[in-house]
């Protein structure tokens, strides 16, 4: 058994790791940490696991976590991620962080939209992507995974086989999404208050959103060319998923058949990547580590849908996913 | 025209307010005013108003008040209200009150269950109780009118004819109400952060709630004889709206079909209380001044069911018909 | 492995024990059938499992399923389901049975509530009421369960202590509920429209709700002497759960810690019955078997409250929980 | 006081449109008309109309009609309109008209996209195309006003400014939507039953939605050149409201502060369109008839942002403004 340990428990993204532990069959809890102020027994601080798991969310000691855990699912925000990784990998610990803190490898890029200096180059230069789908091989030996962001996973998996094939101008990608309300984390603020946000939808973070950096270094790599592109994100009334419309203009001739296929081919050994036939549904998604995807060509243009779960796929079934496969488990376990 | 000023006019009642007013053919708004922090431009503070009402909310100056309105919509929180209103009715002011200061005329039970001293019972004494159905002709003349709770609105108008008639066992009424999240009103919590309180329902006040001793003292009065009943609020995913069941046991024999006579008689005048042939739902009273009732036998009790806006007939749609009666205009104008 | 046959399986309640039965470490699914215009691809009735089961949806052939299944969860509508039963049964299979066609032990009252000749009195005798926590060993033994109600299991989980100990008049009880949507079933109606149904809330089943004498059928097998309550449903605007809030009069005096001791010990050795220290909100267990109760004393009446998902512990999740306790299965299997 | 009849006022554009006459000053409904199944009390078909407005929804008999009405509301559906709409004319009526049918100017397209052969060609010369902000002038002296299309409002009005001032490729639009539920009408479906639109949200009418040649008509004629956009609507978990994310390449230089005067400067006269400072909030909007319109460049790009109420705005409110036009009324009239 792979004993986990969850830093930053008390948070929604903790709370879908331990559910997602809960159901797998070689792993198990034996470690939550969340600031002190945030501790209690977990059916405290989440409702749902009461009788289900019977374990207390501590303040983190190292070397109760180092003597307790294998691998640590770091939920901590990011800037402050970087503070405790380097303790967890000098302790020998695996280490799936959250964060952005590892994600981003330009530093310059890191620095500018996190307005922060990024203390842990070293093993930033190490860190594996953890989008499997993509990187899995990077993933298989690594020490430290940074995984991806919710709205990067779902829009890159919605044109990778356009960027791997060279398909669509570089410049002319455009991703539309609309996450839950989940994505905004556990704590109250006057815009998620239920009367203000309930039968609302708007946009934010235009043109400044810190996922827009992510997806272009990884969408540049998958290229092996420059990206440019524009994310602009919205906020809808549900409380899981992150649909995106992603916007791009092919090279040449581009059928929608022909990128049928090209999906068909390019995810036919992905698990967790479904091709559709028509546009996905957030709702089929929610709940599970799936990506739904479907390409389409409309008036010269491109566009990619793609459907995931922003706390599974887009954050703590994906860090699982990754947890299996640098234990070199069955990628599915405690997935569905 | 009727100068309306509004103290507490950063809250969701005074948005409300000033949406009636709005559409108001007699009355007009001419000062607005809150706690400094949430003073501001309205279209700032609420953005529904941008381009609809030029107004700035302002630090409350009651000189200033009371050269620029004739009626006071005080939405101030209880136990605030009765530090001011006092000075607004030396100023000559009318004022229609929001909060429970002047509801319950029995001092002892105000104290006990709001938990502070009784400070005014002077203006206490003279107050009309300003649900109209009920109550007309105490408010026609009055300086200070007390803006019943929005849950005893929807209780009391679901079996005030029962207990005119004196048909039910006094001591047998069950009062279970849903409420929509605005009732929490506008600061955000945990418990009405969108991700906790959306896809989601809850009972709380149990035999606690504040507005219990108000039904009490109400159902009393118009009984004629002292009614003890229970009262149960829960409040669910939507945004408007009290759904009350109220159970009762009748003294005697009565049908089903007499009880709809009785409910159609009853309120055969009132142009805002409509008798159902069915179950009352909601949404066919949300964004209006309406209550709809309908009573029913079943299994030897008889059940009650009403249906309001908890903003609009429940705070600031039944304050600008208490407004209109003070000052003899047509008890529904602005009113839907 | 036991092998698993589902019989209606196009409908919410049908998917639902799919996905159980998808993390069910010793039971897999072996034959899905539906109304021929209902069938297809799992993936093409449900996109939620695109990827995920590969089977199809056949019309029912019932040699076929008597050769490759050992249990039928019979997903059929009441009056449908006892004219398949008795051949199930007949060839060898255990059923477990959704329907309310042997819940009602009584055939005149299921013949008045439901309008229709019961034809298969004989199983109808022998048939368990699946409610484990109340009747688990009337359950290990049979070949045939009555899955019970989805409203009468949140219902008798909230007062079986209080039945069982004679604490209450047995005339007093009443039980307010509130169910969400997908309660309706899945086919498009005019109420559940989503413009109608989303930000609305209503009553309906006045004194004539079919789960209304099934509970009160168990209210009395448990008091030991008739039971004689009201059952007044809602629906509000939330995919899945059910609060039910129950009033009673206790004979004597209890007290709201008594109370809790009582509950506590009733449900000292039940998974899936987590007494609460607070009102169960249905957030905390929906996607899960559990049911959360708690018992208050409050102006003379004891008010319980419970909550469940009224498509797993209200039907799925409790139908495999009879399942695997038929089959000699650590009861919890494929459960969360 | 202008006499307003109502065809089709069985569905939602028609309630909408009987809330807005019973709130202006200066114009009665006189006759209602629906589909002989849909007719009846008012206040059968609509619950909130409910003590509100006691008239009968009739079988339409258009000599009775012209009888009793000043003008025409129709809200027939595209292909349906074509065939009354020469008789209303005919009879000496004004017709707004809230179909497509006289929208689309050229007849080639009209056919192609909605399938049928044009029925009224002589008709759809003559129309003016309702959107006031727009088309103001041409609507004064018209008998029949094509009342937009509730995506292309929303859109056009993102957009105008760059059109008409040419800033931008008039081949790089992309119009990226996301409308409530209430834009699929009132007959219930399968998609759009609650407990499967709940919690949902998709892309659908993927290159081929009806408002896409409306939307490039309108555009071209405001911009004085072809204009080819790309049209993407969503569906989400809301009653109402259209959030439209318009991308789009500039000519030449532009900054977000420029464009932010350009806008206030274009709509500095129209009441009912606000240029905020950030991304507009659907609830802002809904319940009225008010567009709000952002600008914002990013990464070398466009973005504008406008949120309406699709019921209000994209369909009633709209045609009541225009109704109040060509009556020559104060153009806000009825309308908040």
């Amino acid at each position: 058994m792979v004993k986990v340990a969850i830093i930053g428990a008390s948070g929604y993204t903790g709370a879908e790791a331990m559910e997602i532990i809960l159901r797998h069959s070689r792993a198990q809890l034996t470690y939550l940490t969340a600031l002190p102020e945030e501790c209690g027994h977990v059916a405290q601080v989440f409702g749902q696991f009461k009788g289900r798991l019977d374990m207390h969310i501590e303040p983190l000691d190292i070397d109760k976590l180092s003597s307790l855990a294998d691998v640590v699912l770091c939920c901590l925000p990011h800037k402050v991620s970087m503070g405790f990784v380097p303790k967890l990998l000098k302790a020998g610990l695996k280490v799936i962080d959250f964060s952005a803190d590892y994600r981003i490898k330009n530093v310059e890029i890191y620095e500018k939209f996190y307005d922060v200096k990024h203390t842990d180059t070293a093993n930033l230069a190490k860190a594996a992507f953890g989008l499997p789908e993509l990187f899995r091989d990077e993933i298989k030996g690594v020490d430290l995974v940074a995984n991806p962001g919710c709205f990067p996973t779902g829009a890159l998996l919605a044109i990778a086989p356009l960027l791997k094939e060279g398909l669509i101008e570089t410049d002319s990608i455009i991703v539309n999404s609309v996450t839950g309300s989940s994505g905004a984390g556990k704590n109250p603020t006057i815009a998620f208050h239920f009367p203000n946000m309930n039968e609302n939808i708007f946009a934010y973070g235009i043109g400044s959103h810190r996922h827009m950096p992510e997806m272009e270094q990884i969408a540049s790599e998958i290229a092996g060319t420059d990206v440019n592109l524009l994310f602009q994100p919205h906020v809808g009334p549900f409380d899981r998923g992150i649909i995106s419309t992603v916007y791009s203009k092919p090279k040449g001739n581009v059928s929608s058949e022909s990128l049928l296929k090209l999906y068909n081919d390019f995810y036919s050994q992905e698990h967790f990547v479904q091709v559709c036939n028509s546009a996905p549904k957030v709702k089929d998604v929610t709940g599970t580590n799936y990506c739904h995807v479907f390409p389409a060509v409309a008036k010269g243009r491109i566009i990619s849908f793609s459907a995931i779960d922003n706390l599974i796929k887009g954050a703590s079934g994906q860090a699982i996913q990754n947890m299996n496969i640098i234990f070199g488990m069955d990628e599915t376990l405690g997935l569905k």
